[in-house]
């Protein structure tokens, strides 16, 4: 369907109906019967709008008056959640269409998804159903939306801070775990979506309606499979100029497509095309839950490099041949500093058991707040370099003075937070060790600083695989600038 | 050199002389001058020998009356570890000969790695002093052996338990992590050695003698160059099949490369011909420090598979579309189950929201202890299948009675440890939440399971990257069997 303003409406509901909860639900109540869990989320999310229960076998469900029809609800409806087994919705949606209640979030699976003749034919008279009422349906087999804002979501515990990343995905355990797994990442959003079998609104219907929302800048999708390929390049292609688009499209492989079909029944599509998707978007292409939140973070956080030459500091020969392997295999380059850098460097660094070339093997200027300044200004204006790895060892920074390890903390946190020769730099705890306490530092840290948008990464892997796909997102943009003539 | 049993004198050493200790040097000191984290590192493991400091101008260092020179003990010398500043290491060297002890460790570094035309100059006479005194030098430029049951190593903090896998490592920091973090995989170790530069004593002879040793059953390497090609490809290729060898490769990209000369000055050698050795030899490759922990645990305590095609039980369908592409990603294949078993299945599976195909989206399952005890038996006498891979979600496994999750814990723990079927079962916690109890309870099982031998993966791709490399090694090993002609 062509893009409606009515969907705004459901993004920022003030009345809804819950279709399905279970007359024996009770206030509270997570699991068990029903949808009893909606009314829950929402609950707990502070959702300061009216819901009423929908049964017709009860006059009171979880402390609220129950209606046996959405139509004998006495006001308008703005988003109808729908929870009942897959056999009643039909009849469900009539009620809808009887009630012009057009935003209908459809949490019922059982549809083409299970591969059986009957629930198919059950899924062909839903679509028609919808299409005859004009209902904007988001599902079936969905989660729904979340939006902190609005004070609506379908999961327990989840963040009611706002932030500027949206998320639409074919997945709910995806929304579930990215919305409370992003904020380790300093990840906040303005909207997300589970969409599921997307018998009505698709994901570039969601598209359209992200473009234009002011409160979101990033905008990540999962997607298992797409109606419209060429709409959707040409839209992503469109938004990823102002606003960067993260894409893990799944399922291509030949196990993954098999298992599409069994989850939301997609075509899955083949992966040579969807290399040429990213590559005439410029998307940014991940692959996991995990990438998709480095991603985010990095686009926030980390500005754009110069180039794709990296330095890395940290302690170890072994950890520095490590390190350029990883970079290397990543993407990124590891030139050596420049004479006249290294020269510099050796007026304070130790020439045994240290490397001052890059990776730079000199562990100890972690525990020295001057010398660990010294060379990372040294190391920032050489111009060989684009962009800086610090790879800090725990047991370096906590063992020694704890003032010192705080001091040493603080300029990582601010040379991370705004570097003044404009070149990235981004942290990443290497930390081996058992030690309770490090362990605790570290998970401390890790959650710590993103929150105040500090690039800190769980691996050398994932740092360099991020800077990579923000090098190229940039350079992307200027190549697609470019061309002629494919303009949307 | 060819083997000299004398080395087992250097790994089970009774009388140790520490040359190079500061004479400032306190008690329990771990850093600071000279090198008495040597003694305290010895000491903290419980060296049951006896340790005598060297230094001309000192005579008591740390409570031990110190001796100006090696020659001067009144005793044999099992063992010496010199920590003097380069230039001085000749000196000591020729005192070695003179009193006769052959064994030095030395971590000495500031050789041939810093580039420099005297420093180059200074490791070519130290090679011939050691030559024309028959001294076998462990390094230059290394942190010398770790061997637990001898109660000897560098490191703070050492694990004292002795147990099957050796490390031969060309990174002391590679060493002291994996000591420590491989505790987390359930590995301890016979001996661990790092070897630095390797003037005298190359990994091929430390592998020459691990491969007699009776304690030694998986012997892990991290090489960053080797001297002998030919030797160490026909060691690997018949030591392997008694003894599994893992095998880290580092510097092979290009810039690695640079670094690898950075660090122990080694040449690091050609992407494609490693590639060949893996080939030819069995061994396992691995291209980090987890992979490499990964991989022991994993030859450790998972029995050969019949064949690469897994079943993954989770929650979630995209969950379980992401699953089967990582398995496809990393090698491995995800039938479908049998038509039977999936009759099977669905008797006590919902046909809504699940899939019983493969990847299993049956989460639930992780609730109900009957449910999961009859599914697994139905997945792994499935004809379709070789292994298992079981996801449970924490949360629903921690969520529900706190007596039904132990038993689900400990039902898993038992089906990894003995599948009655013969096939393969691993764990792999899915967690996303930041609940503080969850992440508690993963961190715990994290360590504790591997401790006790069931295999536990801290992601998908990990669990699958170990897998598929099982699955390899044992078909290598039977290929190589068959073929004839180039046997070493």
């Amino acid at each position: 369907m062509a893009w409606d303003p009515a969907l705004e409406t459901a993004f920022h509901p003030k009345v809804v109906a819950m279709v399905g909860i279970s007359s024996n639900a009770q206030p509270g109540m997570r699991r068990g019967p029903g949808g009893a869990n909606f009314i829950t989320s929402y609950e707990q999310l502070g959702f300061k709008g009216r819901i009423h229960p929908v049964n017709p076998k009860a006059t009171e469900i979880m402390g609220r008056k129950a209606y046996p029809t959405v139509t004998s609800i006495p006001e308008a409806v703005d988003l109808v959640v729908v929870s009942v087994p897959a056999q009643a919705l039909p009849e469900v949606l009539e009620d809808c269409i009887t009630a012009n209640a057009k935003n209908i979030h459809v949490f019922t699976a059982g549809f083409e998804e299970t591969g059986e003749e009957e629930r198919i034919e059950l899924g062909h008279r839903v679509r028609e159903i919808a299409e005859r009422g004009g209902l904007r349906i988001i599902g079936p087999n969905c989660m729904g939306l979340y939006v902190p804002e609005a004070r609506i979501g379908s999961f327990d515990r989840l963040p009611t801070e706002s932030g500027p990343v949206a998320f639409i995905s074919q997945s709910g355990g995806h929304l579930n775990w990215f919305s409370h797994y992003g904020q380790n990442y300093g990840i906040r959003f303005s909207k997300a979506i589970s969409f599921g079998n997307a018998y009505v609104i698709d994901s570039t219907d969601y598209l359209e309606y992200l473009a234009t929302d002011p409160e979101t800048r990033i905008i990540c999708m999962y997607l298992e499979g797409v109606k419209d390929g060429r709409k959707l390049l040409r839209q992503v292609r469109a938004i990823n100029r102002t606003k960067p688009v993260i894409l893990w499209k799944a399922g291509l492989t030949e196990d993954g497509t098999r298992a599409v079909a069994s989850h939301t029944a997609s075509l899955a599509g083949q992966e040579a095309i969807w290399r040429g998707f990213f590559t005439q978007t410029g998307a940014v292409p991940v692959e996991s839950l995990e990438e998709m939140a480095e991603m985010a973070m990095t686009l926030l956080y980390v500005k754009e490099p110069p180039g794709k030459r990296v330095s890395v500091i940290g302690l170890g020969g072994g950890t520095s041949v490590a390190s350029a392997d990883v970079c290397n295999r990543e993407g990124l380059d590891v030139p050596a500093l420049t004479v006249e850098t290294q020269t510099e460097l050796k007026k304070f660094i130790p020439i045994a058991g240290s490397s001052v070339r890059n990776p730079l093997d000199t562990g100890l200027v972690f525990r020295n707040i001057d010398d660990l300044q010294r060379e990372v200004e040294l190391v920032t204006t050489d111009p060989n370099i684009d962009m800086l790895i610090m790879r800090p060892h725990l047991d370096m920074v906590s063992s020694g003075n704890s003032e010192d390890a705080s001091k040493v903390i603080d300029y990582l946190v601010n040379i991370c937070r705004n570097n003044p020769h404009g070149k990235p730099v981004v942290l990443v705890f290497h930390s081996f060790s058992n030690d309770p306490q490090e362990f605790e530092l570290r998970s401390r840290l890790q959650v710590e600083l993103p929150c105040k948008g500090i690039p800190v990464y769980y691996s050398l892997n994932a740092a360099c695989r991020a800077l990579f796909r923000l090098y190229e997102y940039y350079r992307l943009q200027k190549e697609l600038a470019a061309e002629k003539g494919i303009m949307p």
